[in-house]
């Protein structure tokens, strides 16, 4: 990764969509700002290449050229998640089939990124821009494509290129394809690999589930593809990076199901993503957390925000203090790049009310001027706020394939507001959050060892190894806290037909083999409060364990809800109901308490984030997300970095304003894990 | 009909869908709990046709004679409603084509059952399996095909096979049927019988409701072409029936719109049905009661739930000791067999959490044991309950052209929540169950001469030959109780231009042309209550009746909402609006009084069902639907057969503990009419 | 125009829909309740031709004839918004094609407005049916088509024809139409007009609006060119109208997207519509009232109601009294005629439960007998009552353009809930309506001149001609009175780059470039009250104006809600936010103050509309929408018209029963708009 003292800070910028020429005067803004990088290029082929083989990088070079005047450096993004209208006119096969037919053309993201010709055409322009591009010096790095997706495609190709791939996994042996896959259920049977029935028409959860791996494995293999040939062109100290994405519920949520993230960084040197989020009386900096916490553990190291939003959708204009808040949130979970989207708003077709920093009449307004003032603040603290790096006790699994057996079989398939895998995946880390308990997020092939507590929420589907390993995990010392709807099935989502959790149940010491929806009545009690369970509930049936908490419900009163035991050198937890977030809070609490790791006297709104800085001083960020002042206590003596770098001393009060924070640099070497 | 002394108890069973060979395991689990049939076969053409001509009936001869020696009788499904998937790819005109497009092959019951390619192979895979099974002594019986559709066909041939209906129906006449559909609304008048247009198109609602009354009729075809094939090989005392399944809400709800099972079960020598249902706090029998009343109507004797749930989709666990009160609920409405689906949880595809009596780890579990308890328990009183003869005092009248016209033409066509047509009927139906008003269900074409009242709910649709039988049963002594939306149409759904109800004013006394759909403000005075009127009112103009019930609203309050008068011999009421559940309720058993049938001293949560077991004496059936204990009086000398065959007298007290029951054989012969 | 002493009263008349043959009993009933005309022939061309080139107008002629023996004139609908089905089979491009593909015959306005297989035959049986009318004495008009629809064609000719089209007005240059339109975005610019992509797939916001626009002035084409056909062959005195209709929730809500009714009403001499609207506790009268401003600015004169309901949907069943109310509704707006849709129920297809005067029972019911008395008590004071001239002293600017804006960039795109253009208009409407300022609606080429106030809702689009127009007006004395979301976009919605409101920010003192949704919590303090903001706001920073009410919410209470200021001889008010009905209403009634409007001493419930009638002399009707009776103080000496025309003065207080009205000829002759 390339690491500098400096925080990277700027914006896209698309002169292509100006109503008008002001190059200078956007640098001007920019550099006054303190802004010094600008990414640009990606989506916008059709002005590279109006014609086909008619290239025109005129506007390009201006631009990186300009920009070098105006000491901006560059970021390149490759235009390939949105080709020109002529190229899909003349090769109508870039268009990708999705269960509806073929794409009509218009919207982005819509190629089938296994067609020939759309891989033909992309190296070209690729290979061009980067013989263009790689005469300037002020160009820091390239992005890879944008937010890639495989088009959803379901093209016949695309189907026979699965095929092959299934064939080549079960080594060509149908029936034991049919097994693993239960294809006997209504008559589905595959009687030979050269005659499989269109899958767009399968009902069968695994089928649908492995057609979902494989596209995104075609993610991976794109950006692999991508990088090999944008690296021919790059310098040393020049990076490779992409902008990954979230889940989306109309801001960005949880991981990103279409895309295997980690598998797909191993092309790139540095993660990029883009984080989108509420805000107004919303803003509580989960989202910028979580987001943060998925971008380190692409890499294992720090990441660029490539992405977030300056004004944002119509709903989420920053409260005035907003805009530093969220900045200096990015910053405490170890983001090295805050790029804003966009410069500018945009004066036509579709995201136009996605707001940039200066709004349609592109005047330097409350936004711009919010961000400037932040980045003169900053900059008084700056080398020792960047490069923070982050030390976290606890971590939490995700897993794609678990998503995408919890999107087959709902927790409560007759409810589509059944929560889904990101819905439970959130409540996990958003408890944690909310209690100060900092968490990595971490895959099943990731190495857990060094964390005090491994939360694994609706981990529905693991193969036997990674069972093995969780056990092993909890022989050796860990603390697994365990959700509902974990090791239900394999990596094909065949459902284990051993007791639930598969693999575990002298681990917890219980079982299960029942579960249902509760009504609104069904409580557990907890902590001497009764707490509610909603929609999912699962009855297990304690053998060898603490009993955490039973249901009241005098139909489940002899199962437990949540359990706990002693195994091996460590403990593991199983929590069997879904709870209301303070509950669940409260048992994350009582569980990271149990796994050695110092409980937080404060909880959301105040939210402290820490690390150690190039100094080896642990910062402490205090954030108050809320519309009223807190106080907060210091407990050793630190300097309060952006408030005149004043020192403080244990049992200090500091008043935090609304939407405000501090920042102490703890005076003297320290490590955060002891404390 | 096939009768024996004793139930007909087991579970469907899938060996093709088990992840491990364990038929000894699971029949032997099966004998212990006094399981004594299986129904298998169905759904797995694949299995037993893996490619075209290639037979492989192994799996199905050793279940056949591995349950044989366990003792297990045998029920074999025709695999129809399933075809594999390589005869969908050599013809495709098996895939129904409807207003979407052709269908794409993988989920169930998508098949054109006029397609000849769809009619020869199924009618070789059905001879195949028959000449496999024609040896086995333990096969008692065939269900043919499952839940049969017609693949809401639309192709070509479809709609030629209806034109050619239509053109004799009406003698080749297209002005004939020009006029009796309206075709000259919005100029869609057809000139010839060669150029129909696409139906798909269709705004006309007699066209539509004309389709699919053709669609149901293919299904009465389709079944008699199957009965008639395996016939051929049925040796006297072995059974067909067929499983017909009802209108669906995410569970069972009313009747089934897209067959005329009536008249498909002509065929059959004894229906079969399956029922799911709410259970929990939501389990109140009402389901079981009218799926049963529908059942029995079918072959006007008992019938077999071939399948109802063990523990079902998620959020239908039941509570403990819902399993039994459900398993005497369906022997109190007359079913003679007791079949669960499945025996055991599915590990693949789609219904996987539509859980059987196992759970996935295939153990015997909670379900298991209540089931196998359940049995013991009944076995001790078999004779004495197998067999159950229901009278009824009190009919319902069902009708699916009627469904069809509320369908097109809903109460409130601005309203996609109208009521429909099964909500109306399950309202009437619902309302009487509550007040221990036992009833059966009627078509058209019965006699109702037997019953004391005949309710009507909502018969929108009915020719002059039914009118003219509603008018005989009056005046003969009936007491018709007749619903709002009634006799507007004819059995094209052409409105009459007669005054409403068509042809009955003189016997209601009374006549109304407007109607409406009322605020929340429309209350009714009724036993000096006020109720409110819901979703749809009728301005009813007495004329020579009494009024039970007149609008409160001053807009309104010059018409009446409920009429009753005496004509003939009989009696007939007429209820003009939709009201809330306990004010039907109240009109109900007004109305059940006025027809001689005694009042039940009991309501819901307490449900009575009764009949005469074959030793000829009453059975009274005690049900508590709650989770709080009851009490109930005991009205004459009985003996209480589960528990432990103690006599009770009449004045005895016996609580009723939450979702329990008593059982009464009512000391000498009677005649539950009577009482 | 034709004008005429005599209300023009009657229904539409299909007895091609007439289950049998009773024209003699129509034509008697209506005579006697005092209709004079009926409205026949649209809808049904397939009568007419029921095979290609086979004419049979005999039940026209007949029709025409009875009716000419019963006093009734006729209007004569051309019936081509219903093709008949052998036209489409034999061409089938006559069906439009959408962007689900093809349409299926059935439903009507499906046709291709452009297609010249729809045109020719179109012609020709506009010819046909105008040889046969021409003879025909009685008929006083004809009716173009119904509710003309483009089809909403997006077939390749269609595009051709857009293309095309775009090619003209950007004289050729394809770059200053991809500037234009902001193609550069997501690389949709186009390399040549020959290679325009399939627009059904576009994201841009700009080209869906323009090809909107495109296929309003399809319709505008079309009727022009029917009416040119029609005018052949009418006599002086014979008008030609067309039925437009508006923008449709279950109910007319707002202008017509679909249609720029101003400039298709060119090529006709007199404005009809069809006017439908909720009923019973939810009359209001402001539909009536929308409506008939609507109608009256297409052709600035009087209008026809060419439909409105008589029994209606199912809901809208009128409570008694509420016809002749409604009836008294349109006059008091300027309608000319008043025809019901329709004479009788239809007893087929579709709009069967959309009842017309007479039930299906075809006979003299309690609507009837309304609709006649209604007419004997208005038939004594016809003369007095009938060609009301309407002067308004307040206007409310709608547009299309504007429409169509807020469609594809709405306030809050992230919610499907966020207020459409209809909604926002009908609010500032209503309010208004509502403290009785009555309006006229005008368009932005209309003269504006003669107002007190214009109020502009959210003029999203407009082009510098009208900037400058708005300016204007508030220099010469006009009180310009607008809303937020105004003066945003070019009239190729591209978002405009200077300050907003675009052009006008120093006629209003303020500008703006920061808005968002807020929660529930967002107040402003108005006339002490505080009101809540719903759904958007606008952050107006205030330069040099007076504010009316700032944002209570401390993160934007340094921005102004709303602004006024006087600017040249007129004056400028700014409403920066949506806010609840109360609280705009209270607003106008400021704004109508301030701009020399003298305040009403009623609200709704009472509304009081004006006119001068063809004595000179000033009309008020005074209705009282509502349940309970209100008191009215007459403020001059008057004569009560169709109380007996008893003379009423200064300081009466009449009492006014509910859902009843008084009408008021004020003695002497006035202006209405000094008082």
């Amino acid at each position: 990764m390339v690491t500098t003292d400096k925080l990277l800070f700027g914006a896209a910028y698309y002169p292509e969509y100006m109503p008008y020429e002001r190059m200078d005067t956007d640098f001007s803004l920019m550099r006054d700002a303190g802004m010094n990088v600008i990414r640009i290029g990606e989506s916008t082929w059709s002005t590279w290449e109006p014609e086909d083989g008619a290239f025109d990088f005129s506007l390009l070079v201006r631009t990186i050229e300009k920009a070098s005047d105006y000491g901006l450096q560059v970021i390149i993004g490759t235009p390939t998640y949105a080709p020109p209208s002529w190229l899909c006119d003349k090769c109508p096969d870039i268009l990708a089939v999705t269960k509806d037919g073929r794409c009509l053309y218009g919207h982005r993201q819509l190629s089938d990124i296994t067609s020939p010709d759309y891989l033909r055409y992309s190296e070209r322009i690729i290979r061009k821009m980067m013989e263009v591009c790689r005469e300037h010096d002020n160009i820091i790095g390239y992005q890879l494509d944008n937010e890639t997706r495989s088009g959803d495609g379901m093209s016949e190709t695309n189907q026979a290129r699965f095929v092959a791939r299934m064939k080549g996994k079960y080594n060509g042996d149908i029936s034991s394809f049919n097994h693993e896959f239960g294809l006997a259920y209504w008559s589905n049977s595959i009687s030979s690999w050269d005659c499989f029935p269109d899958l767009r028409g399968t009902v069968n959860g695994s089928l649908r589930a492995a057609y979902k791996a494989y596209l995104r494995d075609l993610v991976t293999e794109f950006l692999a593809w991508q990088a090999k040939i944008v690296r021919e062109y790059t310098r040393p100290g020049q990076f490779i990076t992409h902008n990954f994405d979230f889940s989306w519920k109309e801001y960005s949520f949880g991981i990103q199901p279409l895309v295997n993230q980690k598998d797909a960084a191993a092309a790139l040197d540095v993660a990029g993503c883009d984080i989108y989020h509420l805000s107004q009386n919303d803003s509580d900096g989960a989202m910028i957390a979580f987001g943060g916490s998925v971008a380190r553990s692409l890499k294992k190291e720090n990441y660029y925000v490539l992405e977030t939003q300056a004004q944002g959708r119509t709903g989420w204009t920053p409260f005035p203090g907003q805009l530093r808040l969220d900045a200096y949130s990015h910053l405490s979970s170890g983001a090295d790049m805050l790029e804003y989207w966009g410069w500018h708003s945009i004066h036509n077709s579709f995201e136009s009310y996605w707001k940039g920093i200066l709004s349609h009449d592109l005047l330097p307004n409350d936004t711009y001027k919010e961000l400037s003032d932040w980045h003169h603040e900053f900059a008084g603290a700056e080398s020792h706020l960047t490069g923070l790096k982050k030390i976290c006790n606890a971590a939490i699994l995700a897993d794609n394939r678990s998503l995408t057996g919890i999107d087959e079989f709902p927790l409560d398939d007759s409810d589509t507001a059944s929560p889904d895998y990101n819905t439970i995946l959130r409540s996990f880390h958003d408890a944690s959050y909310r209690r100060n308990i900092e968490t990595d997020i971490v895959y099943s092939d990731d190495d857990w060892a060094g964390y005090g507590m491994l939360i694994v929420p609706a981990l529905y589907s693991a193969d036997k190894t990674v069972i093995k390993r969780l056990r092993d995990y909890v022989q050796n010392g860990g603390h697994l806290v365990m959700s509902f709807r974990s090791l239900m099935s394999d990596s094909e989502l065949k459902i284990f037909s051993e007791p639930l959790p598969c693999g575990l149940t002298d681990v917890f010491g219980m079982t299960y083999d029942r579960f249902t929806v509760p009504d609104d009545s069904c409580f557990i009690t907890l902590s001497g409060e009764k707490e509610r369970c909603i929609s999912y509930i699962e009855l297990l049936r304690p053998d060898d364990c603490d009993v955490i908490a039973s249901y009241d419900e005098p139909a489940w009163n002899r199962y437990a809800c949540i359990t706990t035991k002693c195994f091996g050198k460590g403990r593991a937890t199983y929590i069997g109901a879904n709870l209301e977030p303070e509950a669940l809070e409260n048992v994350l609490e009582q569980c990271a308490a149990a796994s050695g790791i110092r409980p937080s006297h404060y909880r959301f709104p105040i939210i402290t984030k820490t690390g150690v800085n190039r100094l080896g001083r642990i910062i402490t960020y205090v954030f108050n997300y809320s519309s009223e002042s807190r106080e907060y206590t210091v407990s050793c003596e630190c300097s309060s970095l952006i408030n005149g770098n004043v020192t403080v001393r244990q049992g200090d009060i500091i008043k935090i304003e609304p939407w405000n924070l501090v920042i102490l640099e703890q005076n003297g070497l320290n490590n955060p894990k002891d404390g």
